[in-house]
């Protein structure tokens, strides 16, 4: 398998340092970053490519690790491909890939960075334009250590909200903890063990069926105080009610 | 140091399986339950008390290792003592053990279950009524493996308020997120090492410096393609909105 790389960020470089000596032989490099293009391409041994509407030959894949926004733009720059458009972004569809015949995306599930170990499966959500397409994506994931699971353009969206909501929420509470910790001058250190342990025990079981605290009790007493005690901050208020009273909803108190 | 165990639940068998072979010698046992209460005893090499109100000798301290509400009711039904009486409750005060003059509060940061490997340091907000009952409590917390530090009953109450955050509204948000995956007909497994990934990373670091998102950057056509997935779960909305809220106002976009 062959495949040209466009894009110097950290999803192109996650996929050349995961590409590197497996199978898939990477025939050019396409940046805007000449000097990070110049060293993916040294990496893959391969050239850097001046532009996108020549290509020197035709390869399976051409691989578009580049922003959201760029993806249909350096989608319709390309020359007609014979062989698969794949994009790697959750929230672009199939469509942007247009106007070529084959288009897969790849959506790892991971905030790519430069600490993934190079041999972590990663689950990806995936989706493609007809079987060839698909079967060029599935000995890409194979080399990428990437485990793909059907996800057509509405599961993705539904999927994203709930990374939304497991991710950017979460980390949201966290930072609210921390600054409640630092408001009485103790350390995070003090509660990092138990949120550990609870954010293990959730993600290993059911987190539904483990929901503890005042709002699943319905303990009316300690919720006023709570909110007492966060009398200034009334986005935090606002935050504790409309979780708890979404705990009371899930967890009826009779 | 010499302690009498009351209580035969989850805490009092932290206990007693953490003190099991270490200094502390303990002269009886006193539970509701009396089957429990016998277990434990074999378990210390200590015999069943029939009544609170006359203790067999002197001890260094009692451990009430009780329910909350039963810890005043318990400690007046003890005879004075002349050692110190713990209670290891966060939403207690040290009055609550009075008429007692040495009273000590040792309030673990953890979710005590039989899941608790024996020699993990967990941290412990501790008060204590003067500098004796506080002797006994560190001599008690190295015994115990817990890491003592000052949290009188203020910061108990905050550190309790973070501890919802933390834990209760984390665990919901993931509840949230599984059955969002659900919906979608998506195991929890796809999503699950990216909720692993982002945790470990904000419980490592600064979680308020991590803040990504949508909320974060200020993306309000996401923000409302998002709301309009959640037409179903009007309470998902409120929290989706009021967490949203709480991040716009924590990181404006200028």
């Amino acid at each position: 398998m062959t495949f040209y790389l466009i894009g110097t960020g950290r999803m192109a470089q996650f996929i050349a340092t995961r590409l590197l000596g497996k199978g898939p032989q990477c025939l050019g490099i396409f940046g805007r970053n000449a000097e990070a293009a110049a060293q993916l391409a040294g990496q893959l041994g391969a050239p850097v490519l001046k532009t996108l509407s020549i290509l020197p030959q035709p390869a399976d894949a051409v691989l578009l690790a580049v922003s959201d926004s760029a993806i249909p733009f350096l989608a319709q720059q390309l020359p007609p491909q014979q062989g698969t458009v794949v994009h790697f972004s959750g929230t672009v569809s199939l469509h942007a890939l247009l106007p070529h015949e084959g288009r897969a995306v790849c959506w790892p599930l991971y905030s790519i960075g430069t600490d993934i170990f190079p041999e972590i499966q990663i689950p990806a959500g995936s989706e493609s334009s007809h079987e060839k397409a698909r079967q060029t994506l599935e000995s890409l994931a194979e080399a990428l250590v990437l485990r793909l699971f059907d996800a057509p353009e509405a599961t993705r969206r539904q999927l994203h909200l709930a990374a939304v909501f497991g991710n950017n929420f979460v980390n949201h509470l966290l930072c609210i903890c921390e600054k409640l910790c630092r408001e009485a001058a103790l350390p995070q250190e003090v509660i990092r063990p138990l949120l550990a342990q609870t954010f293990a025990r959730a993600i290993s079981g059911n987190p539904c069926e483990m929901q503890t605290g005042p709002a699943r009790r319905g303990d009316l007493g300690t919720q006023a105080r709570h909110l007492g005690l966060l009398s200034d901050h009334p986005e935090w208020q606002r935050v504790y009610e409309a979780i708890s009273d979404s705990i009371g909803h899930l967890y009826p108190v009779h």
